[in-house]
């Protein structure tokens, strides 16, 4: 068989391995992979070439993704879904995986429900923000949540130097996970997450009282650590205006800074947890599309009971239809797998989860 | 209540974070936590102090144990169990949280066992091996995979460099587990694992096989990466005499070279997820001292269906006689868990598992 | 003898291990140490106290400082100075080394320069910015720019999977030492730095031409990597808003974006270069004060002819006066050291420098 | 011109951004780079290819030599020499740049003295051990120390869990400069390194005292770190065993143990310090070819006075005779480099240097 790879959207570490995986288990059962650039957009141009084992060897441990990505407003008119459908006949595939998030699961998802495609279509999930339904993990998250930690834990080494309170905006437009998990591995003091909608003034009230709390005693507490979802409605930089106000008063001596950590968090080399789950969706999609199934995802869960020892129960297949919904419920908050993780940080006292 | 914790056999990185998660959950419910130095060693001769929140302030990124730990022969004795259950009433513990691997793990069941120990007794799984039943992972095993990883990719730049087939040993005495999921993600070419026993013999002619076929095309591959587990029986040493004596047959031009990957392996920084972990099964360890439950472990299970997004029904309590049982039938092999890594292994195709 | 010390200003990495050189080569002279907290601000209301050797254990790797540090703005009065002068007394100090930057050094100078200070008053220089003058290295630069660049090389790893052109600000508000450094490394394509006063127009217009040569093949470069100083005169956004206006003009399908390396770059473990430099700085400061000398800084001066190697002629003591002269001369950009970075970036062709 | 390149010997980090700064700087001047196939092996057999810019993208961040390298035995025998400078001509180079050690430099010279090699010969040092003369750093050296370091901060975690002794033995057959700096940013309690030749039973008598010492106040300190070069005589397993017979009388409770850094510290993302270098050196070597100089290796040599932030002073051409001469005096001990650093050991007391 001839099976065609993008990836698309937001890099992710663990991409490459993804790749790899499918051109390396390819060759053991017979298959040619064929590597499309530039995601969507290079399918639309068929813009694509064979990959043989030299190519991937040595790319599981570089960040990015060696087909390179795009962000593709044709692929959202039916004259460049069209043009795709077309190159998928003319190159030949007799199957594509689309490694990316969101928006490129809906394209996926577009071109299965098409007459004119009949090779199958498989998802791998790849989002370091955490925001897909239906996967417990998607490639990159475990990477994006060590470097943010790294980069909190430095923050943390200046902020105890000089008494200070950090207000750390991590990315996740819609989605709190990096924050809530980055928030409790960085000794956070407080995590601000996109779900729960609060008012900026019962904000300031309550980080106002968290900071006063935390030094009053002078010499115990040298920092105040807050990690901040980039989908909070209220901006970073008014949050620290208005804490300013009151910050002599409510704790003299102590200054405040923010800072964003928005593109450095994307590369790296991946985590073994990303390399790890990366080879094993690359080669379940490689299945897939053997069973000649189509217009699915699949997603890394955890079996129940045995648990990931086992690491033979933990892959399922998800129509994208059913992954395209639950995104939705996840990004909007009204999930129970959102309602879930307001329970946890309830639960975990002494944390202020806002 | 006043609930002790010790830190015991070999240390972990993301024990001290499960010791703050006691201190700080422990502060906010109203409980003193009591900390007792170099594990049961402490515990036998009274050693401890109670631990504020100040003590506890950043540790949670420092690898090792703030404790201490000791592998304790007077342990094994009756008249030291005798005296560590003194201490436990002399200290005025209401409840006691071992963090550890097997032995630590026994010695808990011991006291939970003994008609003069009221305190519940809880155990809490630690051990870079991940050779413990009952949780799909232990404190410290994440981070130790990911430096056992960097290790092999510094490892790949030289043996690239120069045509090398490299022998990488890591630990796990009767657990293939870290070299299984380390070569994955290290594009290993081999991995040899406890578990399977092989004679010395027809791992020489399966490793020639694999030398000849990879060095075949004299540009095409520039290394052989062989993770082999501590617990194979052949020494590496051995092994890399018998290979070099056909190998400049084999693979002319090529040499070949050894590493063991041990205590270098054990400290560092933890990663998130298991600073995640500790302090999630730290808190759950208090929860079921406060329900007055004795001889448990608590367990990380990733829920099935919904995952770990839920964060909130991923741990459980395990009766510590079924995790010691479990835990034998790890490490002799006879466990489905095992099988199911071997079958995991047989699926991942190109990928040697001897 | 008793001897003070204090850190000042900005942290730094390494500051520590420099307390600690103090501490144990003290102990093994003779001496007592007293770490004085948070910079002048201890120094002007008296909070101090004796460091012995556990104090400092394993504090070399840690960032940021143990003693805490701030800017203090009663040390610019002559009442918070005299106030100052009185604690040295009162503390017993029979000398007073101060770790810091341009302002620290001041400070120190200021107090050398008293009647009623007797004590020898030393300086270390520490600064993430290299802009002090009479030392070819502060304290802390080193680590910094390792950290800039491994987050060039991630913004890499994006840039080049989405063909980008990155603007990447560095600290250094007038000093482009970090930038050019960090530059070289990452194997950026421009370096805009704070020295070299360029007007908006020439800079885009030169910026447009490196962009339309970069992507001119389509195939061969993927990404455009810019590294410019803070203390540049336009500012970043606005840079990358005129960029933008004519980018789909000089590059079909590439984008721009822009991010800013504040706070994330200034903690960290030290390297082993500024853990070196700190210990050998430490123990010179305590030999300047056991020779009764004041009003000087220790330098790190790498001597010509022999070279690193010898290790022992690398270190002088310059006047504070002389420092600080050179070091406004250094921020103002007429320093013949300034001169000699413009002539080697002219000379390193391929690499562009505004 | 057409100018040849090749990396032999050991690999080191830093490598790969010398022959890219070939490539990147030779393209500006109008050059044409060659590079040749591991090492001497690939001069002796024509093996080489010309390097466009595009093949040197982004290897600057690699570890290992992306041209390969091999000891190479034939360059030790006259057939061999002659078939390599017969491969120069028929190459068509006018210039060769070799980057390696002393093995590799001495190979150039035979080469430079050859009647039938009229390409300048230019020699590049890359040496991990920092082994070679008149230069005060090699590639790879700033790499190869901060992993060491990182490796000993990781033992140190697990060591103070423990109350251990710890030697860690690290590279450096015939000189203990890796040692000597590792060891005093490790916060080592003793250093053994090559050059001071001390016989086995004043080795254990003084290590002896040291544990003895160290362990002497129960409570205050938690390790002993030795750090020991690969070229002291006394192996580290019998050091180990001698040690370990007092053990107990000598510190009750505390155990020994032994690990060797060897190839795991060879690879690795080169540091900022070795990318700099290696980009100026490699510049250096283009620029020596340009003059039609021969026989000379590029040394990086800080100027006196101005320092290192001058960057246009410090580099010098010195003949590789008085190269080899000098190296050869490093590693038999008798060079005033090596008395320097005695000096410089000897002065940071409470570090024993044996």
């Amino acid at each position: 068989m001839r099976i065609g790879v993008l990836t698309s959207g937001g890099d992710a570490p663990g991409m490459n391995a993804c790749i790899r995986s499918l051109v390396k288990t390819g060759a053991g059962r017979g298959h040619v992979v064929v590597g499309i650039e530039r995601g969507y957009a290079g399918l639309i141009d068929g813009t694509a070439k064979e990959l043989g084992l030299a190519d991937v060897d040595g790319i599981s441990r570089r960040g990015g993704t060696m087909l390179g990505s795009a962000r593709c407003k044709d692929m959202m008119t039916s004259a460049g879904q069209a043009r795709a459908a077309e190159h998928i006949a003319a190159l030949g595939l007799d199957g594509l995986v689309v490694i990316g998030g969101n928006g490129s699961l809906t394209g996926a998802h577009v071109l299965a429900s098409r007459a004119d495609v009949t090779a199958p279509i498989v998802g791998v999930p790849a989002s370091i923000d955490n925001d897909l339904g239906c996967t417990s993990l998607a490639i990159g998250v475990d990477t994006a949540l060590n470097t943010i930690v790294e980069a909190c834990d430095r923050i943390s080494d200046t902020a105890s130097a000089h008494r200070r309170v950090f207000i750390v905006e991590v990315m996740g437009r819609q989605c709190g996970y990096l924050a809530m998990r980055a928030g409790i591995a960085a000794e956070a003091d407080c995590i601000l997450y996109a779900e729960k909608h609060i008012s900026e003034d019962e904000l300031v009230i309550k980080l106002r009282a968290l900071i006063r709390m935390s030094f009053a005693d002078a010499r115990a507490k040298r920092r105040v650590l807050i990690v901040k979802a980039e989908g909070v409605r209220v901006p970073t930089s008014r949050l620290v205006e208005r804490l300013n106000v009151h910050l002599e008063e409510d704790a003299p001596g102590v200054d405040i800074r923010e800072t964003v950590l928005g593109h450095v968090v994307r590369g790296g080399a991946p985590s073994v947890t990303d390399r790890v789950i990366a080879q094993r969706l690359g080669f379940a999609a490689l299945q897939v599309i053997e069973d000649g199934v189509s217009d699915v995802m699949v997603g890394w869960e955890p079996a129940g009971g045995v648990g990931d020892k086992t690491d033979d129960h933990s892959i399922r297949r998800v129509p994208l239809t059913t992954v395209l919904e639950e995104t939705a419920r996840l990004l909007d908050g009204t999930s129970p797998v959102t309602q879930g993780r307001l329970r946890l940080l309830a639960q975990v006292e002494g944390l202020l989860a806002l």
